[in-house]
């Protein structure tokens, strides 16, 4: 017989010293703790509350062109989370713009998806109040993504209404944006079932809210209109509000039945990651006359024309050596 | 003048390789993808949906004096959480626990809060679909934890009510473990205004739900009863359903109300950080006699006595060298 000792040893795992991560990661430059990093580096630790308890807020700006969009009201909307969240990121806002732009100079991408985070964090002597947690804010720059791929900005997003009901105001702020997800992600694993590309859920009274990640608009005989309440009131949806001020079309904010958005003319939905882009099904319905809409289109057009628009969008510096490698 | 391209990139940061971590973490054995590992490596991408969209299912299970507590309820529960998201961890129940045990044993804590989690992870391709994620299953062990502390378990917790609604179950199946908590951190917060040491949050009727991390029960003239709807179904509260059961107490689930837990002479609460704890202030007020209650208390020794019960409990295989450290 052998040594009894021996043989429990031998049957243990050894503690791995360093994580060997064997994922792949979009090219990209995080910062955290100072530190600007590759995407591969940019985590945090399974007990941040950030994750835990998704206690943690954040905005989404994008790079086109080598130019920040619109980067002043996603810096009011994060700040105003923080706000609400009692959460302290230590750096104030012109750091943090410094930051952002150094993550996308940095990674060499002219278009990118920007992201800033503050999770609660966790407490240096592991107490469960939240408020001796030390906050962590991270910030990254990956390649720019979109809702709507090629082909579907060109024929139009085939969407379901799912029945799932949007988390309503009086449990979590829509206006204070954040990851709690799971209701999203229940309306797109309906939407899949019913064969569309994405999907709509219902808000606490029954009417349309919003999507995974967007807002939503309906067209009907000229007038355009979208769900006041219980969405998060996005820059893109705000853009759109903008635009159509300074075009003369009339636009509300008012609630937006299941009827309304299957007798529209044309709907559309709005995104950071795509912006305005066109749905021509509804629950395997079609949206009018089947093709992207004429506003759908014109709305479009000068969204991505504000884009070069100083008053709209601000010019990133990249070190010289990305400029040239772009060049080339 | 200087050159231009020297002065330009002299003002660019580094981009550091690997991420230095001057954070402090409990000391604990994690495992993901195949590697037992210190908590300070238990990470997350921050791109993992887990995270940024908190499409994530988990649960936790504590040992005790070297044996899980009701383990098999744990994994039911996690299991079922899995086909709820639709998430597949690719390893199957024996599997989960035995990695649970290595982490425990490794570890070395004889007493230890154990977490499951499944993650939506990331898509390889960068794709948005959640089809395409590749789920990470993470496991770890960290000391023992409590709601409440030692003088809380003896005087009773304070706790407020906040107006916060829970998330309601027509946008989150509340059966579904999850990390959603911004509602349970918000009513924490406005506790805390009112010098309540934590908070209990109400139903979508306006009646109790839950607590941030544990279900409540009220005790009136004799018979107990706890929410039925909008809540976490407890495994602890499960055991007190049990425990009831074999003492032959009145128990049911049903719509506990505010002027409920004010007129109560008991109200405790169930988690498994900490177990059945007693709370003996409501919004400042007395409950009941102002001491912890007898139900309460009974309750709460066999609930500790359970621990020791074969029919509740497995004891873990620890390493040798472990046992003798912990004997020394």
């Amino acid at each position: 017989m052998s040594d009894p000792i021996v043989e429990s040893s031998a049957a243990w795992p050894e503690i791995v010293k360093r994580h060997k991560d064997a994922s792949t990661y979009p090219a990209g430059v995080a910062y955290m703790d100072g530190q600007y990093l590759p995407m591969s580096e940019a985590k945090i630790s399974v007990l941040d509350w950030g994750f835990l308890h998704s206690d943690a807020t954040y905005d989404t700006v994008h790079v086109w062109n080598g130019r920040f969009f619109r980067l002043d009201l996603h810096l009011d909307r994060f700040f105003s989370g923080l706000g609400k969240l009692r959460m302290d990121i230590g750096v104030d806002r012109r750091e943090v713009q410094s930051i952002l732009e150094k993550c996308v100079a940095l990674s060499g991408h002219r278009s990118a998806y920007v992201e800033m985070i503050c999770t609660r964090g966790t407490s240096p002597t592991f107490s469960r109040d939240p408020r001796n947690a030390v906050n962590r804010f991270i910030a990254f720059a990956v390649p720019f993504g979109s809702v709507a791929n090629p082909e579907q900005m060109k024929r139009g997003l085939h969407v379901a209404i799912s029945q799932t009901v949007r988390i309503p105001p009086a449990s979590i702020d829509p206006t204070l944006k954040n990851y709690h997800w799971l209701d999203l992600v229940k309306g797109l694993f309906d939407a899949y079932d019913q064969n569309a590309e994405t999907a709509l859920v219902l808000d606490y009274k029954g009417n349309i809210a919003e999507g995974p990640g967007f807002n939503v608009f309906v067209v009907r005989h000229g007038k355009i209109k979208t769900p006041a309440e219980n969405v998060l009131l996005g820059i893109t949806r705000r853009s759109v509000f903008d635009i159509c001020g300074e075009l003369g079309l009339p636009l509300s904010a008012e609630p937006v039945s299941i009827s309304d958005l299957k007798a529209a003319d044309e709907i559309f939905i709005t995104s950071t990651a795509g912006g305005i882009m066109p749905v021509t099904r509804v629950d395997g319905e079609v949206v009018g006359n089947a093709d992207v809409g004429p506003i759908t289109t014109r709305l479009t057009e000068i969204y991505w024309q504000k884009h070069e628009d100083p008053a709209w969008s601000s010019p990133i510096s990249y070190p010289v050596a990305s400029q040239e490698s772009e060049r080339a």
